[in-house]
């Protein structure tokens, strides 16, 4: 069981930040941490409370799915998981939530405008939206097809992982990731308050404007261009 | 007054989950517990805080509404909570909030569709709305008549109580129940937040759809079906 | 300033309640305690932070304004809650709030209506909101003729007091009362709430009908009618 | 170090109070105050989080934008700081955050009526909102040019720095600024808060007007005209 304490324990810090930032009710909601080198990656088991979980508890999953050491069931979001370490090269965290008003964009089925420098500094384009898992994909493999779904909606309009790290699924709810399980997890949170804040402004404005393109990429480059100087 | 000590404790636990989850203020709510060997459960006293309640202080009635065993007046709705037992086998919880985003469904007097898998982890349609009680059943007896309210909306739109285990009372608020008093407090939580992201959803696109029937299906069998597979 | 330590109390504690319960940021907001024997009452100091207020701080105060017993200054509102002492019998304490809710519906210049039973268990008729201050009467005395317009609306709409112990000041915000002063914040925090929830309620359905007179008489009964069943 | 531990101590007390209020997440926002007589200000450090804050971690800048004494790199957007140094007559610190709800009106692009006492007792006139920079100006220098922006924003509409403390930068967000840095917060809190009523106002009644000129007079002079009376 050793071998897997740093994973285990970067998991279950990250997993603990779910509840911390008000980003799922009880058991719902899962993180997981990947270790490129043996390609397994730690996450949550499924339907334990946060208040129960431990460092021991995150289950260590390899990249097709099998259990490689631990007692509990892994999340039943497990597979999602795994599709986009094996699609999305370079990233070492993903974090699913039912976040409220990301969950709420998610049902309405809408791409979340970029209204404004908090939504820029974080992706240069809207947030996409899946469509609805086909009733032929999920009935094959629904957690899996989840995963897939979500990476050729991203080859479909041509975006890029690194740069967008958040999408939300049809009808269910955000997945987010980045460099690491913490990343992921801060992506969640921020997609919560860009979505929150995206409501708000539709409803002051229901016809308001995207932020203009000279805006856009100015945040985005000071935070993530090839000279941000935003940060230590 | 040992007797009832274990159904005192899960009595009163269950309560104080009500003002933990934000569902309701200062008195508001209860929560029962039911032995359904003895026939009798345990409930909020009457108008008590829940910064003075004790298991001790928890009401034991039986199905007449007899107070069993106590010094302390039951919850006024006590009634409601007798009827649902007496007419919805093998629950074993009810609890009554005002939660906020429920309520405001049912003052609006709309049953909540189905918009995402948040809600189809839950209830494999969506969750009903009474009627107003009418004059005549108010006049008669009106939590008893409650009660009979709720049950005669499930046996019209020929519902399953044990598939959809929460209700709106129209003009009034949520009732929901469980296979024990936590997992009925544990619904009225879930349906508190199942509203707030409706309510969303509804803003961000007045005409969302309903989740296709296939997601819907399979979200209420990975958790509650023959081969159910969420959790441990 | 012995003489008055149950009263200072008293205001104190509920003044306390206004943070506690959401009701005001930093210095706003206000509360008092009235000894209707004494003819006096006591009130938060105009402008202090509420952690730093101290029972001793609480500013007595005659029912001419006249400050009887303080080196600190009253809360600028204090004219408008003697007026309400003199004219509103039985009532020994009011609270001034800027809750959210409670002061949209006062910017909005609209009465609330029962849309449901949390409503009627407090109000058998819709929250009342006066018409703004004329400016002649603001330019004699604004905080006076504040309360006096509250009288004259219950006057005008035939309102009792003691039925309906809330109102919205148009442009301002809410004024509760009640038969002391930590009644009189409770009804804030009510107020507050119902003020939420029908605005939620006119999301859902911007058509909600109020609650049917029977439903609403009965809810005020149950709590306050002679044969009133809820409580200890 | 010590000669600006004075200073460094204001700033970092200003900054922690934005988390305190809520009205920015993680290392977002960034508070700064001004010491006249040297010409130099404290900030925030970049990208910092407000948990690894400390006085010493604020960065000393003179108003050329030169960093006079740190380690550390100081907000980037410290250039929007200091030409409001510059330019406001008076003010003594500065706050940019990006709250909610004063976010939503500065992406909707919409200055903020004067719909209740709560905004007159702050400014007498609505919150202005910016245009978006221009692509020219933000080519030259985004911060720096933002300041300017909101200086011209002022000029153009012949608004009094002293009387109306708060901006909407379109697209981004407010900026707000006090005769200290503590007041320049306290500024950002009633900002939030009063964006968030005057939405939910928009919603009660989408033709809401805003308050008589009598009314928002009186409670601009009773807090801050020649004969105020609020307070100590």
């Amino acid at each position: 069981m050793n071998q897997y304490k740093t994973l285990r324990e970067e998991a279950y810090e990250a997993n603990m930040e779910i509840p911390k930032q008000h980003l799922a009710m009880y058991t719902w909601g899962n993180v997981s941490a990947f270790d490129v080198e043996r390609g397994v990656f730690a996450i949550k088991p499924s339907g334990v409370k946060y208040d129960k979980l431990t460092p021991d508890s995150m289950v260590v999953v390899d990249l097709d799915g099998k259990t490689v050491d631990s007692q509990l069931k892994p999340s039943s979001d497990t597979k999602t998981h795994l599709v986009l370490y094996r699609s999305f090269t370079g990233i070492r965290g993903v974090t699913h939530t039912h976040s409220t008003y990301a969950t709420a964009w998610a049902q309405a089925r809408a791409s979340v405008p970029v209204f404004g420098t908090t939504h820029a500094d974080f992706g240069d384009r809207p947030i996409p939206c899946t469509d609805y898992i086909s009733a032929e994909a999920l009935s094959r493999d629904y957690e899996l097809e989840t995963g897939n779904l979500i990476v050729e909606t991203f080859k479909k309009d041509n975006l890029n992982p690194s740069q967008i790290n958040m999408v939300l699924v049809a009808g269910h709810g955000p997945f987010t990731w980045g460099k690491d399980a913490a990343d992921s997890v801060y992506h969640a949170a921020v997609l919560e308050e860009v979505c929150r804040m995206a409501l708000l402004t539709l409803f002051i404005d229901p016809l308001a404007k995207p932020l203009p393109e000279h805006i856009l990429r100015k945040h985005w480059d000071r935070k993530h261009g090839a000279r941000a100087y935003y940060g230590q």
